[in-house]
């Protein structure tokens, strides 16, 4: 099975010194348990809904020339709620949400796809209070398009270990314990559980 | 400092229950020693340089949307050598030359590049003939480009648990002990250190 993760500095991993992030964990726990996953992390650091849309097909085209079984996981939203120089948002919610929409609904027709919401920025109250709505917004949009939806928002807010670990770094950004508590969160999600199961399965 | 590895199926680790490849191993060790390295893994399997040379620079620009450092490293020309349903390398050996020309001339207008030679496919004595003169190829190429060149065919035709892993997996790719052992071998290499340091250093 080949998995693509497409989205921003969450899903890159910045910031972890065991250079895995949550998809590499993810995909570590599916190898261990005996799944041949091969994957490819996409997450680009200040990737926008935007930048996402101009960007994920091309680069997932490359990586699926096979035939073997494929997976997407999208997850963004963050860097469209970050505040520009005038105080906005990097890319207003109707965009986002016209971003979102393109992506997931050509995404579908490719492979079984899962949305993982944005992530808080922690350091900037205003543009979180941006992501919570954009969070809720976006799990609209996935129930109409029947993609399962996981927000990541509540939990990480609440989260001591990434919290802790984001103050220590670049006040956004958690470590190892951040990104193992989401890896551990997600992996946990039911929908997870099935979209990464065997076809055959 | 952001770094993207370009390449095949060996930079994207494939067959690494760990998930980390050699890229992710090479970066856990420089961030555990306290550089802040951010890194882009481009490996793609089956990739050749035909391929690379087609994506390499559109996938670059769009990570390298940054003021901060940039380091370049590619590895590619095993998909060159392994054969196609005639029995030919799949790209004739003056192509590759001709693709790896355009491909790092290029690059080192962008940043410091590294070019890591070609891996052995193992299960194909045909192909890793192949493998090994064009890996002699690109040492010439790179020196007369300035470009440092690290042959790794040598090292891991001899490297013990390298092919026990090929071998025990799909015959071509190690896993977590064989990628730790070509880590170390590439993370030891001196004109390595010299482009992973810091710029001011």
């Amino acid at each position: 099975m080949r998995i693509c993760f497409l989205g921003d500095s969450f899903v890159n991993g910045t910031g972890d010194d065991t250079a895995l992030g949550w998809p590499g964990r993810l995909v570590a726990d599916l190898r261990t348990r005996g799944r041949d996953v091969t994957y490819y992390n996409l997450g680009i650091r200040r990737d926008t809904s935007a930048d996402i849309a101009a960007r994920w097909h091309d680069e997932v085209e490359r990586r699926f020339r096979t035939d073997e079984p494929r997976r997407l996981l999208f997850s963004f939203g963050a860097n469209d709620c970050a505040s520009d120089e005038a105080g906005h948002p990097r890319v207003p919610p109707d965009a986002g949400l016209h971003n979102a929409t393109a992506i997931l609904s050509a995404a579908k027709r490719i492979a079984p796809v899962l949305m993982v919401g944005p992530a808080p920025i922690l350091d900037d109250a205003v543009a979180d209070d941006r992501v919570r709505r954009l969070s809720d917004a976006f799990e609209t949009l996935c129930r109409s398009l029947e993609i399962p939806y996981l927000a990541i928002f509540p939990f990480l807010s609440a989260c001591a270990d990434w919290r802790r670990e984001a103050v220590a770094g670049d006040g956004t950004h958690p470590n190892q314990k951040g990104y193992a508590a989401l890896a551990d969160f997600i992996g946990r999600w039911p929908d997870c559980v099935t979209w990464a199961s065997p076809p055959e399965a």
